[in-house]
């Protein structure tokens, strides 16, 4: 069977010329247009290309803000607070992740919170940007204007899944964690559910709080929740971390839940810690280079399968997207065409591969 | 059934006269006491004044140092580290919460790691410290000398169940959250394993990667190990908070895994960040409030049994036990007349209440 690949920088090119077209500045349509396919050769196929035509339309419907900077509403150096104006919350979150870490070098750690973003994509493709600097970084968000989450013990929407996403640096590749406060995601949910699957375990519950594995229920009126970590046997664990999660964006950012709905959109809290202003980096290394050793020789459960370390296989798909082209999940070009088509972008050219 | 009851402050009082007796400063007993008494009060037995017997020990023996404060290794403000020089947790830590409030005032976010900390027992009573100043918190700890978790996919010990409890504040009673990167933790799994008690779902794995529900599997050799949240369904979420919080506690503080061990003890991570420096605290409030009733008011699973907030239930029970005299899980006094006899201090008297 032969598979469609495509070259990644011509895929970036392509991907900025339309937000260009949509009338986003340079730099900002680079920057997004470059986290959207890392995610992809990163194998985040829901948060990569697959968000480049939704958020066509938010550019031109005006619901993503096209130019400008976010306003500054606090700034003690240590910490900051930035109104996002509806901007791309890639952008700004890459801004954010970079101006920690001048912060971090300065005062050890620096926080950011973000209130009114746009979406922000994929969480893990920011974290290098403060794993090369020797730093560590969390990046947490939530959607105020979506909910697909209920508090543990109870069945109406009320949280975004709300992911969090750390980078570690070490000796070698770094350690990128992708997780969130549920089990699984809106985005993986919504697929599955598009194309007639189950999920791989009771991951929601239907509107009655009856655990199962079809992420049907979540379409249903009222609809069903996606459940926290922990499911319905401890997912207090889960409740716990989502609302320390909507506490840090949106509290801390002081804009949710609370007020008016703005669309589709995100509250973002960016945190790096330098650890030279700690015991040095010196020190930081020896102890995350030991665990990682530790890790990656530990007796796997199942033989033949060793322990991996988070991010590791992102890497390595990431390495072999650079090197072979990188195959997107079906669909993702076919719903640019119109988008080339309308802004008159010559889509690059596949290759195919055994 | 009558059941015997204790004035709390009266087993604060006798605690402390215990801690002096074994050689500790007035200020370091009476904080230690107090920590463990609350613990009680809260439900969280196993983090109670059951360790005053084995903290007594260590005072005996050496391995808790009685006297002084820690080694300051960095400070900039924002961050510091500390070499805690085998003093007790629990005074240290309740020094590092309130000097990042006093710092978090200035800087808007203050972080201290620990190193060589004794143990510092229940992570939920350091919360109201900075909760009460209005303040949002995170106190992380691991262990470098016990492992009883495996990286996710893998069956040997390397990782403490590394708690995380996080306080947020509201106009009301603040979130208290006390959860770990693992589904349970060596306390419980061995009181239940002592009591020859079964847990309550499939939360360890023998040594060849087989999930069960008995805590025994934790004491064989080779041992088998507590699983990480999300078990193995999706244990790499557990998995990659272990991480996080091996390397916030260890990587920071620059000393763990990868040095020789000391004994029983902790490194720890507290980083309080203050909502005035952010958005200011009305509009933290705000948000929070809100989810606060979202939760309370959100439709229950199962009928009769509303939505609880993380820390409801213990704040009840310490107001109960604040009232009405705190009833001990069985053993903790009587594993105390020994040390009571030796040091010449009366224990204060039960009353039995119906």
């Amino acid at each position: 069977m032969t598979e469609l690949h495509w070259d990644t920088d011509a895929l970036v090119g392509f991907a900025t010329s339309l937000f260009k077209a949509a009338g986003l500045e340079a730099d900002k349509a680079e920057t997004i247009a470059s986290a959207l396919v890392e995610a992809d050769m990163m194998g985040h196929t829901t948060h990569g290309l697959q968000l480049c035509a939704p958020y066509l339309n938010a550019l031109e419907d005006g619901t993503m803000r096209r130019q400008g900077g976010p306003e500054i509403l606090s700034d003690r150096g240590a910490v900051a607070t930035w109104d996002g104006r509806r901007l791309p919350g890639v952008w700004l979150t890459a801004r954010a992740v970079d101006s920690a870490v001048e912060r971090a070098r300065l005062y050890g750690t620096a926080s950011i919170a973000i209130r009114r973003s746009h979406h922000i994509a994929c969480l893990a493709v920011f974290l290098e940007r403060a794993t090369r600097a020797g730093c560590m970084v969390q990046i947490a968000c939530s959607d105020p204007a979506v909910a697909s989450v209920a508090p543990y013990g109870g069945t109406e929407p009320l949280f975004t899944p709300d992911p969090i996403a750390i980078g570690i640096p070490t000796s070698g590749d770094p350690i990128l964690i992708d997780t969130s406060a549920s089990i699984t995601t809106n985005g993986l949910t919504g697929r599955l559910h598009g194309e007639g699957k189950k999920l791989p375990g009771k991951w929601v519950q239907d509107a009655d709080g009856v655990a199962c594995d079809d992420p049907g229920v979540l379409f249903t009126d009222p609809p069903g929740t996606i459940l926290p970590i922990g499911g319905q046997e401890y997912g207090h664990k889960g409740y716990g971390l989502a609302l320390m999660i909507e506490a840090l964006t949106q509290g801390l950012a002081g804009h949710g839940r609370a007020d008016p709905a703005e669309g589709w959109g995100a509250s973002v809290f960016v945190q790096v810690s330098d650890p030279t202003a700690f015991a040095g980096v010196a020190a930081f290394n020896r102890q995350v280079d030991h665990i990682v050793a530790k890790c990656l020789g530990n007796k796997p459960a199942t033989a033949g399968i060793p322990v991996r370390l988070p991010g590791q296989n992102a890497l390595r798909k990431r390495r072999h997207a650079q090197e072979n082209g990188l195959k997107l999940y079906s669909g993702i070009m076919e719903a640019l065409q119109p988008w080339a088509r309308k802004y008159e972008i010559t889509p690059p050219a596949s290759s195919a591969r055994a």
